[in-house]
């Protein structure tokens, strides 16, 4: 079974931009935090590649498919080099790196979810290894950089949900056996879509009923 | 080899009530920590099935038992919207929370560590393994939460030290040969009634000898 | 392909002593941070096992070799007993803890490399696992103990770079089939002396070009 959702290059395109913009996002953490380059680039590969990792080493697919890939190991390494001497742009376009990260979010999601189907798991436990793949390599970020992840936090705008709205409806349809290239390029726009949407309207996830807020910790 | 403990339904059953107990202490944890619904979810499967993917991933036994099992990856659900919903309850009964969470430690380190054994590791091997099924979940949370593990604070009453000695001692008789059904389900009393008196009695391990007590950090 | 650096009992040797400088930092740190035995025994262990295992799990060598081999696994709970009872001395003996450190830190460079690139992993890939092999159990020890890990800090003597210089050459020479058992050990002696050097010299890897100090966090 094909895991691509779109057409070769352009698969290969959009796994490249994703994998970037995730870089990025860990090397501006690494030097937000004022951490050394050895720190930059770790968080740099965590963030790229972490996701994409957990899911492989989880399905049994050892070596992850990342490490016969030279071109996308490279990528941290690019990314180190761009924040260490660039960071003020990249602070300057943070926004721009959003796009980019919501574009990643999306077509990781998806293919990830199509990658565990293939490897025979069913549709909740494939999209659940989709979101996985999608959302890991931010958690490990967070986790090493020992700030509360993005993930979990209240004020951040929803990112784990548009990644599983695209992973279930793509993990149900190839269940079924009518996934169609199609549906994953529409999947892939959806979640696209609501990632953007959630950005520009400061759409967040609400916590437990009735909590008050708790204090700082 | 038969890995189960119990006879089949009465597994099940422990199972499921270990896994719901350890998936409402990490939704817990995220209400308390003020996560959003996403955190609550993650931090909520993270405890619950955390210990036994690691296990199932270090023995090589991929994809991890659990995805396999729709009604297990369901548990973190409908932890999540009970403590949503319901986290006032929660807390007033966290005390039998306590005590269903001690049933899963004690089923968990026994099961895991026969799950380890037939997958051919060696008895302290196994043991080891049995104890990371039991605890790995937990460190996980916290670990996410970004709180002091309760697994290693003074503070906290002792829970891998029953672990241990119900996963060696099953360890140590499987590995003999002379493990029957009875030895595991008295092992999983004796874990269960260990953690239960150290929560009655507060029992905490001790530190480093003669250690003065470090700032807080 | 024998993925040993040094001839039979000599390789043994190196590791053990490697292994127990690693576990002996772990439980140091478990013992500044107040921790009970329980998180003494448990960053002992990972800072200790902890690279190794991840490499293992990642070339899909499971279970991983410390899983087989209770000389090693027992080397963390004979850390935890020192530390326990002796951390004043240990404390006095922190800088030839350094030397041991910097011993397992050549040597597991090196021969992660070896191992990966015997599992089939291109120079780069294998070069990373080597890495990942002697930098990866200190990350964990410094994420459970919820410290800014040493690998990523400014202030903390380069430690992942002369392990990268090894791996990397090690890497290359076995792709290119002209590795000879001499050049792995004198890949270890130059990692160790990098880092002796970086140690005796105070030698910090550089953060961000320009970066003005991020206020302590």
């Amino acid at each position: 079974m094909d895991t691509s959702v779109f057409p070769g290059q352009a698969e290969y395109a959009f796994e490249l931009v994703g994998v970037l913009a995730f870089a990025l996002s860990g090397a501006m953490v690494a030097v937000r935090r004022d951490f050394d380059v050895v720190g930059i680039a770790v968080l740099s590969g965590l963030t790229a590649l972490g996701g994409g990792v957990i899911r492989d080493v989880l399905i049994g697919a050892t070596p992850p498919y990342v490490f016969g890939h030279l071109d996308l190991l490279a990528v941290p390494v690019v990314a180190t080099v761009v924040a260490v001497f660039f960071h003020p742009l990249l602070e300057a376009g943070g926004r721009a790196i959003l796009w980019f990260d919501a574009a990643g979010l999306a077509v990781f999601c998806v293919n990830g979810t199509l990658i565990a189907e293939a490897a025979g798991l069913d549709a909740m436990a494939a999209a659940l290894l989709g979101i996985t793949t999608a959302v890991g390599g931010g958690l490990l970020r967070d986790v090493v950089a020992r700030e509360v992840p993005l993930l979990v936090r209240k004020d951040s705008e929803i990112y784990a949900i548009p990644a599983a709205v695209g992973a279930v409806a793509v993990g149900l349809l190839a269940a079924e056996d009518i996934y169609e290239p199609w549906m994953g390029i529409a999947a892939v726009l959806l979640v696209f879509a609501i990632r953007m949407a959630a950005l520009t309207w400061g759409w967040n996830a609400p916590g437990a009923y009735h909590r008050r807020p708790a204090p700082s910790a």
